[in-house]
């Protein structure tokens, strides 16, 4: 029977299990699965981060500008460069389109790209074009890191689990935008320019790293779903509060002109490209003052434990809408 | 008027330039538009070589299995760091396919990509998946190289100019299989193994770059839009000769039972992965030696002149039939 299964029946996490199970122990033996591929080098090691994203699933260009959809390629593997406590160097980016595909769309990705590489300190090195019958472009940024790349398999227990900045305001732009909310209105033009143009971590992840950070990972599907990914990796469980996880400004005042649930937004939106990570105990004070210093604020959310992954007291291995699984069909 | 033109209307060299012309030079001084980028690390530069397959553009699953796709998806990019003269370490891969696809295709391509990697000796070390409604993968190549990586713009005038292996046998497999050849005839399963699996120069790509190799480049598109390609990089012309271009075992039997042009498909036919290089007068002998030594054949078939871009007295840059672009419309 398994013959006729599909990836839709199976989903992301069970395709990436099969590929850890299928895909023999590699370079440094770092693990498929991470955020970003550890590849020694002689002078510490490299990470590498590849990520795709396709029309229709990952991006609509009625919300998005050639620019944003560009934008977002890099910064989301950026953000995982960042969640490794490592900086970006080098970018290549493949992109597949109808060849009916205006010259606008190709120029503001094209300066998309550029922009973004500029803002977030790395350079375009090479790429691939393909014809294709829907736009997907494919990035991989490799970067470096001054200390040891933290994993998301550190975590022990009795160590504080804290994340950076804010969550919800990427889901709320895209409500905002759905909801065709004025988009130059105080609160909905910052949740706007949230999803369209994240800004990874990369200061925070790196200040974070040198701050004694354990295990850390970008909240790219949710932040539910990237804490228990975490957790899973490191074999833990946690004690963790919905309420004290911060809400992104502007998620307000989506939700009070939709039907946006901000705790759910903050908890399973995706896409805030903020870091959760694991610190010992004593440590968190020192990252706060060192993220502060670079203007992130540093949030303890809850406590490692060698028990299930609860929020809230609800175990988030069963708990709704805690993050975006890619293939699985709903 | 430039508003309205479409991807299709320029084809893939014009867009080449445009990225060119709007990438800011970047690290370590590699150009854009090299079969990998050169990103320098302390010991030594790395090579990092992307590309991309499209379903339907680059494969057909009525001839190619899963696997051949993958195969070929990571041979295309180790073909690009062999033509640096490097080897490659790690690969990342992207596959986006409709959430329909059946476990078959994505356990396939899974093995191909695997067998691959194992048989030219690098490491799959992350990639991503996501949903698209057609089957397509990017995958980043990251190499190393004990030389000064071979760049295509090195070639002189009055070097050599000098062919690995021979030409022709990926069209001609690709002709076989759409012709409803027998598969396993003698010939034709030769060629339609390298239409499905080709093998990267690796080996001969370090041989030719210690011997002294001044440009390389690898036949992808076509021998001779590739060599066009290392010529005008190069800002160089060449005299050289069809005849002394050494076509595949197997393309005759395939002309033999269909209306493929032996001559046209060894210039035109692309994808044989073979390594065009230039080499200084006299070192030719040295490189075919150690050429032989790993098996491969060398063939010099012409010269670099300050000229034209001569093949039998026709000029590349007008001739037809000499490789394939991508996103052109014909």
């Amino acid at each position: 029977m398994t013959q006729d299964r599909t990836v839709g029946d199976l989903g992301e996490a069970e395709l990436l299990r099969l590929i850890a199970e299928r895909v023999p122990a590699h370079i440094g033996g770092s693990l498929i699965g991470d955020d970003a591929a550890v590849v020694p080098a002689t002078d510490g090691p490299l990470l590498v981060a590849t990520d795709m994203i396709v029309e229709a699933v990952d991006f609509d260009l009625e919300f998005s500008s050639p620019q944003d959809v560009a934008w977002k390629a890099i910064a989301i593997n950026v953000s995982d460069i960042a969640a490794m406590g490592g900086r970006p160097t080098a970018v290549v980016a493949t992109l597949s389109m109808p060849s009916t595909t205006g010259m606008d769309f190709f120029e503001g990705f094209l300066e998309g790209l550029v922009a973004a590489c500029d803002q977030m300190d790395c350079k375009l090195v090479g790429g691939d074009l393909s014809e294709g019958s829907e736009i997907s472009s494919s990035v991989t940024v490799i970067g470096t890191s001054d200390t040891r790349p933290v994993m998301r398999s550190g975590a022990s227990v009795g160590e504080r689990i804290c994340v950076t900045g804010a969550f919800g305001a990427s889901a709320a732009g895209l409500e905002a935008l759905r909801a065709g909310l004025d988009r130059s209105a105080p609160g909905i033009a910052e949740v706007v320019e949230r999803h369209l143009r994240p800004v990874p971590r990369v200061e925070a992840g790196v200040a974070l790293a040198a701050a004694g950070a354990t295990a850390m990972i970008d909240v790219s599907d949710g932040l539910g779903l990237d804490l228990l990914r975490l957790l899973e990796a490191s074999g833990v469980g946690c004690e963790a509060e919905q309420e004290v996880i911060p809400v992104a400004s502007g998620v307000a005042e989506v939700a009070r002109l939709t039907d946006l649930d901000p705790a759910r937004a903050a908890l399973g939106g995706g896409e805030d490209q903020e870091l959760i990570c694991t610190l010992p105990p004593g440590v968190e004070e020192l990252a706060a003052r060192a993220c502060a210093e670079i203007g992130v604020p540093l949030t303890v959310v809850g406590e490692v434990t060698d028990g299930a992954p609860l929020l809230g007291g609800e175990d988030l291995r069963t708990k709704e809408d805690i993050g975006w699984q890619h293939l699985k069909r709903r």
